[in-house]
């Protein structure tokens, strides 16, 4: 299984809409015959890869898939029927399907005299998938704020200057993180103080994020703006009462996405649950916010920050920007608590991953999906 | 030697101004037979511990210690002579005494016929005894800041509420930080605005450190403050023409001592360097800085930090007081990069240490000396 979660995470940032999947094929005797992942939506499932792989050896194995196997016929056959065809006797997976028109291939499996066991490394592949699991359950992509700050919570010294607070390694972590998303996140104060690019350098066979940028009067995102280029398709989110004249008239290299003003937070900017809806209705299940300050306050106070990855670089100024502007917190009854999932060293920086009240707990979801799964198997 | 490290270690806090010391004496046949370390100023050091434990055993055997054996007759007699006298036939220690008043020992023993050989686990030993190196090379205390913040740097929400922020573990850590140290300092701030007590508790055995609160004009610590009880020693730092009849009119509990007012950082406060100098000569060799962001501003603007630990909550504000104000640093160019040495989870919380430019190389230092140490042998 531990081959099969590995697998899977070759898929992220590629398969959205769907899940990343991993199968790991055993002959009789339990030597690997075949091994596959789901390696870009509308491209043939894990088990398929796995199974073309072993050939007539799957015949009496036992498949080990980090998802239970589908039970419908979409752009690709259920493999639950694949499984049985191919002579599989056993059926290992980790994670139920909670797709409610994907679900049932454990139960389909069983029917057709195929032992079926669920649950195994269940957290595991939960975490792996936790962008689609959330995207399934709460119908609206996963997000995740980035922020590169110094030990001090600063994000530029006072004069502005901020080139470079975190190290090359630590920058070339966030193309690692954006080449995992479907789409990557700016705001109007981050589009006109840095023109950022936000497409994918340095990661081979990457697929490019959906580059978004909240413009709400298409004032930000002028032509020759960098995200304008052909690296990776973008997205201008402008108010519905906008003049984006100048990017909707053809050839800007960008779609204007059109959206309601946000009633919250001081009704500056755009609504984000809009935002949110729209993008997860394009199929983005996973969305990079890399800011800025402002923005992300606003996406603390939506409560709709799944995860935050910081690259802190042990570095004091004593003053300059926040990392974190106002998210409508005002005591510390209303902080936002997060759990600390993981510290890396990146060259001399840190980078620390925390994931909020919902996401903390994947298990807990796996756990319920497990127990059905142990009925039905 | 790393067990002799651990037991030099059980005296940091308790052994100032002298160095911690670890000693353990094996036999002839390399089985151990004497541990010992220097556990407080003015009693027996390690060496004259683990002899003594020895007894008869240490005869043709090897003495491992953290530093050089003493040549000098202080308190206590050379070591030198106390290990040539049990008929030791070896010393190895880790780093050599820059001491000028104690070098020479490896020589001393070396004249003797005793086989010397220096510079094992020179830089563990150095990291272990940072805070007494750096006072004997600078003639200034070694400076701990530490603070505790969210992740995006508050040490406080925007209405000034602050429990609280970090854990009961991380809390517990403190007040080891505090045993470890001669000297806890606050600034007027913080005494006006915690009334902290500032002593150990929770620690058994702990040496209780000196209390110190800058107070310029001797206007933050009233009679029937907390720092005044008798916990522990105390010393309110006051300018030279401040008023502080109400402390120095006996029985507050305190000592007041005179400094003169700052020149550097605006002219604000008490000059830090006199501070550190006054410190130093009452034998405090490590000081632990416990803020608030203001006071920890100056000694960062005053280059006087040595080695920061941060406790970090993986909580979100987006608004509140700061972990580190003014520093007088205003470009990025001007920031004061550290470098991280650990981090560690405390709970919920993250504990990361990074210390500064001169002490992040304690084995650049240590080398040195150990190829002093080297030709003596
Ligand atoms: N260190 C880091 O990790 C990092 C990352 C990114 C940026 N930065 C820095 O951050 C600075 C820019 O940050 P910033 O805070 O000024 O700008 P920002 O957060 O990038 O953008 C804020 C702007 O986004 C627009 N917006 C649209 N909808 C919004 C909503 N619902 N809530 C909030 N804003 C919404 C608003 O402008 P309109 O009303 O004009 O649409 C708003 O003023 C730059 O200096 C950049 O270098 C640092
Ligand atoms: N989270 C944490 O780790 C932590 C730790 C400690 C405190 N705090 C919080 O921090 C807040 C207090 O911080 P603060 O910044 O207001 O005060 P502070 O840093 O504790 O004290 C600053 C004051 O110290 C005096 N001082 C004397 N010499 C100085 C010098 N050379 N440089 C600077 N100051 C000097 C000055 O007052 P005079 O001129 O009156 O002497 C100055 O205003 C409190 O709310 C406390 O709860 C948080």
């Amino acid at each position: 299984m531990r081959r099969a979660l590995d697998l899977a995470a070759r898929g992220l940032g590629a398969t959205s809409p769907n899940p990343v999947v991993g199968c790991v094929i055993l002959d009789r005797s339990g030597r690997t015959v075949g091994e596959g992942w789901h390696q870009r939506a509308g491209g043939p499932h894990a088990e398929v890869h796995a199974l073309a792989e072993a050939g007539d050896d799957a015949r009496g194995g036992t498949a080990v898939v980090t998802l239970e196997p589908c039970n419908h016929t979409g752009r690709t056959g259920p493999c639950s029927q694949a499984l049985v065809e191919a002579g599989i006797a056993r059926v290992v997976y980790a994670v139920a399907d909670p797709n409610p028109t994907a679900t049932g291939g454990a139960r389909a499996l069983a029917d057709a005299g195929v032992d079926v066991e669920g649950g195994l490394f269940a957290d595991e592949a939960a975490a792996g998938n936790i962008a689609w699991l959330t995207s399934v359950l709460h119908h609206r992509p996963y997000v995740t704020w980035k922020y590169a700050a110094t030990l001090d919570g600063r994000t530029a010294a006072a004069d502005g200057s901020s080139r470079w607070i975190t190290s090359e390694e630590a920058r070339a972590d966030v193309h690692r993180l954006r080449a995992e998303s479907d789409a990557v996140l700016v705001g109007a104060g981050t589009a006109r103080a840095d023109d950022p690019h936000l497409a994918v350098r340095g990661v081979p066979g990457a697929v490019q994020p959906l580059r978004v940028v909240l413009d709400t009067d298409a004032s930000a995102v002028k032509r020759g703006a960098r995200v304008l280029d052909d690296a990776a398709p973008t997205l201008v989110a402008v108010a519905e009462d906008a003049d984006a004249g100048e990017l909707e008239g053809g050839g800007s290299g960008a779609e204007v996405l059109r959206l309601p003003r946000s009633r919250a937070h001081e009704g500056t900017g755009l609504d984000l649950r809009a935002l949110l809806d729209a993008l997860h209705d394009r199929g983005v299940r996973s969305v990079l916010l890399e800011g800025g300050a402002t923005l992300a306050g606003a996406f603390v106070a939506a409560q709709a920050v799944d995860r935050v990855i910081g690259y802190v670089a042990p570095v004091l100024l004593g003053a300059g920007p926040p990392a974190l502007g106002d998210a409508g917190i005002s005591t510390i009854a209303q902080a936002l608590r997060l759990t600390v999932c993981e510290t890396t060293r990146l060259g001399p920086d840190l980078r620390i991953t925390a994931v909020g009240p919902a996401a903390a707990a994947p298990g807990g979801h796996a756990s319920t999906v497990t127990s059905i799964a142990t009925e039905e198997s």
